[in-house]
């Protein structure tokens, strides 16, 4: 049902439309519609079209960031203040995101969240309203957009499962995830994933149904999603609440501050990447005590990618670190049951320690975990892979390992600068290289650092094993 | 996800609980629930029962009407007054109905209608108020059956969509009855269906992802059963208003007075009895120049399929009989397209004779297709096929003779009486005998008579083509 | 802002309009339409045209039954089936029951409560479905005729405060029962009413302050009526959910099925009625142990009047009645808290009993008090005012004397009667006779016989005290 | 009912509660929450509790803003960050904001509004995000406070009526005022106020019944305050939308950037400062041919109010200003035709210049209209009131002269500084200084400076007439 469509020249249909924004848009002041409508300045139009058209082909899949605009190279968006409210208006926007000429409800929903968050995130930007030099004021700048996308929820038990697993992912995976998912919305759960397909889309597809049968109707699936990331990851059609974070940074700390509970599908770096994240943080001395259940679940045949993954957790940060996840193997019914064990352990702490329920404020995440990592050849190489060092703080850098990663196989910037410059390349203690290119092989072998169906996987980086 | 839990002693698990009926379910009065109480007497409670059980089997998948009740022999169900309302306590009811204990909301719906309607059905022939002797009284059977069930909603513009075709279909089929659904939902159309697997379930399936990305919430997913069907087609989760009518006359009555278009999917035996029915409603004179949208789509691969039921058509009640029916090959919008002519002409024509949109009143439809027919060895045998009766008439009876096959096929009684004294008998003209003895052995080897996976066909008739 | 709208020629202005009916007007078949519209014969007609008339008047006061139609002596009203449901057509309507041409919505939603109660009545009786020969035959038809109306609700924790009371009181006696539905609103309680003015308006008028600042939205203020009394006491616009019963009787028994508890407030001989109806079930042996919470109260200023029911209450059925009530003199939020205590006790019961809370089906009410009384100037001679007879058969009788009054009061045929053939003679036990004289007599001073501002009145019955 | 409490000791009632906030309070962050626990440093706290005080006793009616303090010496809250939220811990509050123990709703609600617009304003100061210097820097800050508060909805026609006018008038007067507000809401319009007693609170009662006679759900009840008035008009219980600015020229730029239609009532000094604001404004020569239907009524008996008003406002603005408004005398249906005939007006010019229907961007206020007015008796003095000044600046003096006595009448400052210094001196030409003081005396005459009942008024005041 997502298959581009196409005009009679062969190319992708387009359409043009003014449209009325759907739901909660709040009004925008003229201040914000200038700054929107301000094309050529600031570069917030360009961030706009980019987020929009994601958004319009929500559903379709490519991997290459820029292939987006080759399909709708006059795609362009403005946004118009009128009588009853603001107008946006679409020029050669894909025809799948309409139905004889109307816009498809849900995707205008989503096109209205892309608005919103680049509106507030830019004029909280330019007041100076974020201290984005201290933990403090980082923490503050997520709460505040997850607010403003009227994301956080007050007087609701804790309920929000993040998922997190490979856009690329085999069938078997990927109906595994529905799976769990069903088994989750069968139980009251609510889904947050990063917004994209496999194991972004699975959960929430299968806890849909789940829903559907329960009757329940206020359910939330959330994307949380990041500029970068969005066209090579663009929001499934089930998402009903999108926010798009400013950096990987802060949508990483999004998902760690919102969930209850994170259960962890196969995926490949990107995946890794998100690991290292939490385990880092739930490694800080700080954050002892504090109960964050987290899940690695796969079906049967993917048992040894978790495996793989213990084995270098281990290696890399010690036996310790398996005591913060619980492998499950093939058995969505298992992993709901944990997911609810677990919540009810979050629930109590919550409410022993006068803790919100929608927002994890008591976890201490270091700066190193914040601050926005930019993926230039000379950070790469810089980054000290050393066991010597703090456990968190080398998990902070391994993250960064895989932060690039990422970005140097489906980031904008990333992919131009590995075309310039040649791979990344990553150094640090023997051992550990050693067991990473064995991780990262793994990954390729296994299809997970790009999209099937795509030429051969051709390595963004080179681990320095000796 | 519908796979039948099994205990440890691989028998099919089962829960035992007492619920509180969700949704609609209007306060019994004490007469009733004495009534529904009374197991022994009346018939009633076999009734409520066996329909129950179908319910709670829902996505369970099997032809054979009396395997159910093999697989939980125990199962029972009783209705109680009590504090707030009435409570239905369920023992040894199949356990993948229930979540963790708790009744899925949606099964809890299901089983609501099938309490109320068999309570109402039952207490309006107990007072005479119904006269089931003449065509006035057996449409307002069925008017006072639906408004009962509160099917009926005033206010609502044309678009309810009925979708025939058989539970029994090839992948392909099924994943084309998605897509037009699909197209459909985007398109506003609310689904009614005989609401089994199949045909009835795909439409439902795609209509539900459609209305989803459209934030479409007013949705309905009409299902029209009948106590001899439900066991084998039992009523798929998306249903979310169920409606039990007494006999399949009333059933097929109840489809064409609601719908505003029909559309026929590839099926079996069951498919060619509503397409007889509907046909032979519309050749009599008295309907002229009602619209009544009727299109034959199915994909590809299929299209055999309807040149061979346009074929009989034509030559069993002449050339004029296409006129009626529209057939699309393989493009779901252009389905959706005619759906919206179609019911724009419905809409158009109530508007201008002042009828209402819930319900076809002016349709005449002959006491010949609304008296039940039983099936008996002497009944099909008395089928008179001939060409030179009025149309109408001619298929009243070719209706009859579809009828008899599917009871023999799939119906508790029908099935009995084949094994007791072997196939019916169909006799008539022998062009039309011979037309019909071709039709009959293509479904047969287009697999359409049972479901897949089972033992070969066995043919539950003889045509007497001599 | 209830006055009366002139048009220039000095004479009540009327609107004819076609409306849409509004809200839960269920649809109506083609007999029933066919029913309503034939104003010949059935007599149906003439009633709808009355109860339809006193809802479209609402708000005005009036005691004279006849006078309505004097002011709006063209006013018609048809059933129309069409295109989208029905429409109600109205002719020379009274001109404040519309808005720049267009029916206040509310008054359009008791115009629905009277079409569908009327046809609803008149196709059970026509079917032979109601039993009116036994107790429990016209229990279930009280029953039936609330059911049809949804005015049953399951899943509701018992909170029906049913008040009772005069449609003439005093300044002070209407404020006051306007403090009591604000300390009952505030608590959590709806409201049901007989639904005209007065000690019928104050409560609901209260309780909607006190749920608009509660913010409370699913707010029931129920007004039960039945033909006789409704042009007497229209409906004020207040009420959201009107039923009308068939006759008197039917009325009295909707209130006790329905109400948690009682409070009664001054009023004439209709609330005396409705006094000797309730106790007279209460002393029945068979309904000993069922907690009824009774309430008696009123303005300081209006003491003397329970103390004079109360005197005669327990002279006629000795001092042990006093039990079943409770009088509390100017304190509402004292009469709040003792509803709220009985009403638990009401719950803690129906629990205990497994007794549904939507309707008292445990209350055994005699057929006594079941049947139409007819006040014939024969029937209220013949009634046996004697205090030898068993308690709640004196009672039943006491009532009768009452109803008879109310009748020749205010109900059409009543005044008629009385205009003929004098004042009813009322005989029995002179101790009891002398009372009710002083009582009746009490009523006449204190204006609770006549609206104020109507000419003095003059009695239609002759108590016979020697 | 809304009479103060009493203890046994005869002092106002109280109760402590901690409470959860209802509707829509979003979630505070914790900088936030720190910063209005912080009683001591920053004066939030103390505006907090009088502001909170104020809504508590809603409904009480006094004009000596520092009374309500005295009656409730000991009344404090707090505001805690929770597991599920925030909570709301108040001590020894008015006793009458509570029922059996629990809030109110309706009053939890206003209290959230409190503590959103604190907590909002003060943070967004303290960031420095609003530019007060300037007008569009100011006309900014009155749109974001009042989007933070969700008052402004897009999507909605044009249908907002400010009604102003006194806090004190005459029952005939109030009663009139409800008249006018009944005849709006059967129209369908919403209503804002400045939500105090008399005219403020009236419309919204006469709205509400019309509301509810119409069905009508979602109804706006605005109020519109700020921090020095709040006290002295205490919000009345049926605002459900309630704003605190942050003072009283954004309150009125509030007023005249939302409302479709302004209709005022008889009032004292403050109507005529709202009265003078607008018709600066409106005489601007920026504002020729932007519709703003300005109504004047009252009943009968205040035809000489509108006189006097009319009278002095053609003397000192000259005859031309009169085009600006319309007086209507005791008509309410006739103010509803010209309020709906005004809005569409507003709206199709709305239409033609792609302006919101939810904020009057294109008005012009200048900066004098702007820029908080501090009437100490210097400023006070150093008006000029003379008429060779444009008519628009004149104006903007002539409101400082109203405004100053409203806060020598009834604000905590105002009141001080006159029991310090004595009366304010009013200098300008002596022909407007004599008219001016006849129209103060006859607001002296008919009681409209302070409530009925205090004692005999006190000037605040000395206009210096030679």
């Amino acid at each position: 049902m997502n298959d581009t469509q196409l005009d009679r020249a062969g190319k992708p249909a387009t359409v043009s439309a003014r449209i009325s924004p759907a739901g909660g848009l709040d009004i925008l002041s003229r201040n914000e519609v200038v700054r929107l409508r301000d094309a050529s300045g600031s570069g917030l139009h360009g961030l706009l079209r980019r987020c929009a058209l994601a958004v319009l082909t929500s559903g379709e899949v490519g991997d290459d960031p820029r292939g987006m605009f080759e399909q709708y190279p006059n795609f362009d968006i403005q946004v118009l203040q009128q009588d009853r409210g603001i107008k946006i208006e679409l020029s050669h926007a894909p025809a799948k995101a309409f139905v004889d000429g109307q816009i498809i409800r849900g995707i205008n929903e989503l096109l209205v969240a892309v608005v919103r968050d680049i509106v507030y995130v830019a004029t909280q930007l330019e007041q100076g309203a974020f201290n984005l030099e201290d933990t403090v004021g980082l923490t503050h700048a997520v709460f505040e957009i997850l607010r403003n996308a009227r994301i956080l929820k007050p007087q609701i038990d804790p309920n929000l499962v993040v998922c997190w697993g490979g856009h690329s992912i085999s069938r078997e995976e990927y109906e595994y995830t529905k799976s769990v998912g069903y088994q989750l919305g069968l139980r009251g759960m609510d889904i947050c994933t990063g917004c994209g397909p496999g194991a972004m889309k699975g959960p929430m597809k299968g806890a849909t149904i789940a829903h559907a049968k329960q009757r329940r109707r206020k359910n939330r699936y959330i994307g949380v999603t990041e500029p970068g990331i969005i066209a090579a990851e663009s929001p499934n059609p089930i998402v009903n609440q999108l926010v798009i974070m400013p950096d990987i940074e802060k949508r990483l700390e999004a998902f760690v501050r919102m969930g209850h509970t994170i259960i962890v599908f196969p995926g490949g770096v990107g995946t890794a990447e998100e690991i290292l994240y939490l385990l880092g943080i739930l490694l800080h001395p700080d954050n002892a005590g504090i109960p964050f259940p987290l899940i690695f679940t796969g079906p049967r045949q993917s048992a040894a990618y978790f495996e793989q993954i213990d084995t270098f957790l281990r290696l890399a940060l010690g036996d310790e670190v398996a005591q913060h996840y619980k492998i499950i193997v093939d058995d969505p019914i298992a992993v709901a049951h944990a997911a609810a064990r677990g919540t009810d352990k979050v629930r109590n702490h919550r409410l022993d320690n006068k803790d919100a329920f929608f927002f994890n404020w008591s976890l201490s995440i270091p700066l190193a975990f914040q601050q926005p990592f930019v993926p230039t050849h000379a950070a790469m190489r810089a980054l000290a892979i050393q066991r010597k060092r703090p456990r968190h703080e080398l998990a902070a850098d391994l993250r960064r390992v895989f932060s690039g990663i990422v970005a140097g196989n489906v980031k904008d910037e990333g992919v131009r600068a590995i075309e310039q410059y040649g791979p990344f390349e990553i150094d640090g203690e023997p051992e550990i290289m050693r067991a990473l290119d064995r991780l990262l092989q793994a990954f390729v072998q296994q299809h997970r650092m790009k999209l099937p169906g795509g030429s051969a996987y051709v390595p963004c980086y080179r681990v320095l094993t000796s």
